[in-house]
């Protein structure tokens, strides 16, 4: 999760559902325990991240970072490598630019990502969806919440699915 | 033909045309002797297929399954294989969930694939169009009901032509 | 050019500016001495070509075809092979089935394609923006008018370029 | 920069902003140390480069040209040539003739291409789009004035950023 902070979380294209959206993709990773890597860009000027999502990211503290491409920081880079994991979900704002760049060093390192496109902004829509089509052919593929989710729980007689589909509904 | 069930099938996006176009569908099908795999996700919990579509599979059951990708269940996955056709056309509800999740599996598989977008739907528009951008960058194809009618007949001269050209107009 | 025949000529999406188009088109691949290729569907049932094209094409006969695929013709096929082209322009209607299946024979056996977007047509305009992104899924590139002629000119101090200019203008 | 001259820069599509958006990116670029080629079709037909931009680009002479691809020209692929990078930001009119044209020249001699898609224009908005479509199916990638200014910036921290977001806020 990139950077969902201060003011610029409430002025990002349809911010309210953003920030209804994450709160979602947030309690649906936990319940799958699926790790989530924090980002905030320099929390002194931007602001930390919005109390919303903080409040669910307990027992968790985010990477503050410089570098647009959170995988030139090194706390970052190392949480990503020490997961273990090649597959990674994007989400958070902005979706031109930290999403993108961070989207992109990930993918130059061989991880496969998806963008959960119903749970990135940016200041304008045109940025959204031009930040959307240029990740595609750099390599990343698309996926909404709903999609993704479901994809992670496989089968509907999981004991995982109610609770996903609880939060969905 | 994926999941076409109950309340479901009456309140995804435009279901009124969807139903229609999926008859038309499954008409052209029979007309061109091409066999259809019907599978339905846990119908106790989400009903049978709807009677529109169910009376024109005369002949056939559908195939009960509980993992969103059909490919996973072994009755499903048998049909395929057996039928000993390497080309499927995908069609049903939710495209974004069980038919996004079976085209992958059918593409990973190495089956090639063509979505008829004009016989899938999902509640939200926004879902279906993501679905359909997400499968083409995983290498499936999109047509619609004439694109793929008009190919799989080939020729105007056909005896099966005059029979599809009476169920589409 | 595919099929532009007949009642369907006039009754396809945006068919007043596709014709205006086609008649540039074909003009401008005149001024450029670049050989033209005329099919026509069925002509006895679906009517010859619209008038207003026809006379541009003096000294040329249409190819009478009955496969929706043009090079499944032999006559169309001997035409492509004996011009010694290797790139083509596609224009004509209807954009998902004779252009699209035209575009796709020419594509598998090696032929780069370019499809002139207005220039092409189908009665519904969601058609053909399936069309046209199935074909370039397949490997096909969209151009158009303006697009191709000004590609194939190449500089502003050749003759044929004023003959464009006015044709376009 | 591609043609941005006379009575064209004028009459394109939304020509105020995309002026003033060229007025930013070379502004960024300058801040950036990022050279600048700057190319003008016909100059004695077409007239100058307009003279919002022409006064950014003081020390420097536009490229004349004659052919529509730029790379075409001998002392425009030099300038690229001898600048000794391989990857080029492309912004200007027509999106669809020069741009497009002087872009797939880069592409075909291996250059990584960027098109700024705030940045460029034609008359017809039908026609930007489909340029763009086309450029991203021959390889090329697509970004904007944020996009890229901020990829190239890569760090919150630098001397250099200060001044790129005064100039876009």
């Amino acid at each position: 999760m990139i950077d969902v902070q201060g003011k610029l979380a409430r002025i990002v294209y349809e911010s309210e559902k953003l920030v209804s959206n994450l709160e979602k993709l947030i309690r649906g990773c936990q319940i799958l325990s699926i790790p989530i890597i924090w980002a905030e860009q320099n929390p002194e000027g931007l602001g930390s991240t919005i109390p919303e999502l903080e409040k669910l990211l307990t027992g968790q503290k985010p990477i503050e970072k410089y570098s647009f491409n959170a995988f030139e920081n090194e706390s970052f880079k190392n949480a990503i490598i020490d997961s273990g994991r090649k597959q990674w979900l994007i989400c958070g704002i902005e979706a031109h630019i930290c999403v993108c760049q961070t989207a992109m060093g990930l993918l130059s390192n061989n991880f496969e990502i998806e963008i959960v496109a119903d749970c990135v902004s940016s200041r304008s829509k045109d940025s959204i969806e031009l930040a959307l089509q240029k990740l595609q052919t750099k390599g990343a593929h698309l996926t909404n919440i709903e999609m993704c989710l479901y994809e992670l729980v496989k089968d509907s007689r999981k004991e995982t699915f109610k609770k996903i589909l609880t939060l969905i509904k």
